[in-house]
This record gives structure tokens, sequence and C-alpha cells, in this order.
């Protein structure tokens, strides 16, 4: 199977899955459940469930089993995206292209959305997995939990929001990012391997990896942000610049932004080499994060 | 020990626990920690961490697991009402006799607050449990995941949000109440149960009794809003009315409510009655919910 082929089907795969794990918006109450499906559903390119599923592939994890933690990974990137977008934080109108969801719906419900978003992505995660120790299960909810919380996801939005109008040095700027985008990028490779009982020294490998591409992810962000254009991205371009937010291209430059990014992919590749061609996905996974427009 | 020496030490055991389980305010994100910190500690009555005790002690649970779920059902409580608190929701200034997150901070720091506080309580509860086996444990993440998601409390939020200004049934009311309050509730009583390897038919008793202190506790809350003044409560007394919002007092009146009240604590007591003595601090707190003043 080529690369396209595959990341179709996880995407399709994972499309579904996240449909059957979010009530249905005939059951009450039907605004929020409509909400909660308006801003998940039908959208993004899935990201962090691709890399979920290409991790688990290296140690022949089963596809069933790795639609929980994809599907709760995704719903935690969901609630962070629904709340981020909010009048108190960046104020945006338009996500994947669509109306944000305070926009279609009300701030309010948003908020809600957000909340139970999370709470889902938990929920989902502690169904019983088959094939997979309850001790290890635990294991997971743990590592996800921290990924997205005051010491991860949620603490860099904080970062972020306190960098706002600031000079950060690099490593500032990279210390903010490990945290709001780097640590679910982390937590959805590992939690793959998870699935597939990856050993401690092979969790550590994909750890070094994931910090890499988490970083990777965001210097790529901001090249895009400063480059393409709103109707490419589905969410607004040149935001960054415009709230004054510090950006690897703002503080290196385009041409640096792009030595340090293709520097970065490098050092991916060379992670994964000791994994050999089981890791072929990831490998492919990270020229995808480079070469995508969106 | 008799109850109010008993309440006051699991209060201040729960205030230990709570203490220890968030990042100190010396962490990054200092502000974030520190308004994490203003939001949980020093205040609230710690009703459900008192409930999840009491139920676990009918079947000898250990006190220093039942710390556990305590924290977990308690910060998910104290996320509830940071978000609750949000101009965007019930705009409040007021909570614990202190001003309320957003007013303290900011907004945005708030909102970051209340998401971090819901995170942190499945990584509390997510960390291994002695003594607990950790199927049960998964079993508890769940139950706790699925009590305040879009199917339990943040439902009755999204209920509580399109009930400002109508005209409800009782029947609708008490719908709206049983997800909004009376689910984690019930999840706190249910949790301490299960660290005391609580058989299902027992699970079943509780969660009957808990549904009724659920609603129990919304009844008194009502009549006590009508009735109480801003500084006994610690937050803006009359605010219910102010706002518009259905309540017992105003569909029954505040003598049908009160009968309520007493039926309700009556029907509690008799569905304690199969487990006998080791109930004795669940009987005490069902009257300390009738009796309370906050």
């Amino acid at each position: 199977m080529n690369f396209p082929t595959w990341m179709s089907a996880i995407q399709q795969r994972t499309e579904s899955a996240l449909e059957a794990a979010l009530p249905s918006s005939g059951l009450a109450p039907a605004r929020l459940h409509e909400a909660m499906r308006y801003a998940v559903l039908g959208g993004g390119k899935r990201v962090r469930p691709l890399l979920c599923h290409a991790a688990g592939s290296i140690f022949g994890a089963d596809s069933a089993v790795l639609d929980a933690p994809a599907v709760a990974v995704e719903l935690i990137h969901a609630y962070s995206l629904v709340h981020d977008d909010l009048p108190c934080m960046d104020n945006d109108v338009l996500r994947r292209g669509k109306p944000t969801c305070h926009v279609e719906f009300d701030e309010a419900t948003a908020l809600l959305v957000g909340d139970a978003l999370q709470t889902q992505a938990f929920q989902t995660l502690s169904n019983r997995l088959s094939g997979i120790a309850a001790a290890r299960q635990l294991d997971m909810l743990h590592l996800l939990a921290t990924a997205s919380g005051s010491r991860g996801m949620a603490g860099g939005q904080a970062i972020d929001l306190a960098a706002v109008g600031q000079q950060l040095t690099i490593g500032e700027l990279e210390y903010m990012h490990i945290h709001k985008t780097g640590a679910l990028i982390r937590a959805a490779v590992l939690l793959g391997a998870h699935c597939g009982e990856a050993m401690p020294d092979a969790l550590e490998h994909l750890g070094r990896f994931a910090n890499r591409i988490g970083l990777l992810f965001q210097v790529v962000d901001d090249i895009l942000d400063a480059e393409a254009s709103t109707a490419t991205l589905g969410k607004t371009a040149g935001k960054d610049a415009a709230q004054n937010k510090p950006t690897y291209v703002n503080i290196l430059g385009a041409s640096e932004a792009k030595a340090m990014a293709s520097k970065l992919q490098q050092d991916a590749h060379d992670a994964l080499a000791l994994f050999g061609e089981p890791a072929v996905r990831l490998h492919e996974l990270t020229d995808f994060i480079v070469e995508r427009n969106f």
C-alpha cells in the first residue's frame, strides 16, 4: 500500500471511529451534541491519529485497538481548538474552512463543547481495550492526561497567552511549543506504541522522534501562517503576525526557519533508523508534515 | 468519633490531598498554577469528597486510597464552578466568599484553569491505586468520565442554559438536576464504594441512595438561594430568580419544596437501611445536606 492510500484509509477509519465515539445529535442535550459533532467531524487532516496508527504499526498493533487512543488524542486536540478560538483567547472566526464553534452556535455552547470533548476523550480511552493489560491502559490514560494538562498542552496555551507582545528567545519559543503542540503529538506516538506492547527502550526512542516532529510541526506551521493564504489553510492566515505573537519566522527569518525545518526533518528520520522498515509510515508522515499546505 | 470530628478530619485530609495533587505555584506556568490553586484550595465544604469517604467506609476502604477519587471528583466540581462563573455562562463575581477566578485573574486564564483542573482529575485518578485491581480502576475512570461529560454534568449545564426564561415542569427540572448536580454526586458515592471492592448489588443500592441525595442537594440549594443571604452563602444569593431560572421554589413554592426535601431525606435514609451501622456517615451526611446553610 502506498502512503496516500494508507493515509486515506486511516483518515476514513478515524472519521468513523470519531463518529461512533460522539453521542448522536438525536440524544439530549441535542444542541450540545450537535455542536460537539460540528467541532470534530468532517474536517482536519487527523495528523495525531495518523501518528498513533503509524507508531502502532511498528509493533504490529491491531488497528481496531489503535482507534481508541487515536480518537482520544483527536478529541483532546479538537477541544483545545474550540477553546482556543473563543473570544477571550484567539477570538477566531474561521477553522477548517467553517465558522468556529462559538460563531456557528454561541459562546456558552462552545465552552461546554470543549469541556465535554475533553471528557469524551477520557471516556473513550477508559473503555476496556481488548488485548491490552488493564495496567498498561491505566498508564496510557495517565500519559494522555499528563500530556494534556497544566504541565503539557494547557500549560503551553498559558505560556502562549503570556508571550503575546513579548520578545522571546528561540529557547523560550521552543519551550512554549514543546508544551502547546509537542506534548500531544508525543502522546499520539507513544499511545500507538503502547497498543503494540512496546518495551520501555523503544518508547524512549520514539519519544525522542516525537519531540522532533512536534517542533517540526510548529516550525512548518509558522512558515505556512506567514506565507500561505487563508483559503489554503482553512483558518485565518497571518494571524500570528497580526496578534504580535512570537513565531519561528519572525525570530529567525523565513530562510533560517526553513533550514531549521530541514534539520529537524533529518533528525526525525535518523531517530527512526533503528526501527528499520516497520517505521516506514512514521518516516513518510514526517515528510508529509513538512510538505503539507494546511 | 462524632460526626463533626469525622467531617473535619475528612475535610482536612482532602485539603492536603488537593494541595498535593495540584502543581506547585512555583512550577511553570506559574500564573496558571497559582490560579488553579486559587480556584480549588481554602474553600468549599467538600461535600463530594465526604460522600466518597463515607461510602468507602461502609466497605472498609482505606482512607489513603479514597483520597484519589475524592480529589478527582472535587477537581471536576471545581472546574465546573470556574467555567460556570465565566461571563458567557452565569457571569458571577463571587464564589466561596472570594472573587471568582476570572475576576481575580482574567477570563482566558480562568478558561485554562477549568480545562486543566478537569485534566488533573483524570491524571490523579489514573495514578495506580494500591490494592485496587487495574481493571476496577479503569471502570472507576470510566464512571467519572461518564458522570462528567455530555450525558452527565456538562450535559446538565447545557440543559440549564436552554432552560433560562423557560417554564419547566417539575419532571423537566428533575431531569436537568439529575445531570447537572446528581451525576457527580452519584459518582462520588460509587467511586468510594469501588475502593472497598463493593459488589454490583451494593453499588446498585448505593446508586439509588445517591440519586435521592443528588436531588435533595439541589432542592435545598434552591431553598437557600431564595432565603439565605449572600454573606452566609459566600456566593451571590437570589441569583436564580434574578436570572429567571426555574427552581423548585418557584415551581412548587417554598413550603412544597421543603416538604419535598423532607421526603427525599427520608427516602435516602431508607435506601441506606440494608447497610446497617456501617452506613452511619452517609446517614449523617444526608442530614447535613438538609441542615446546611451554605
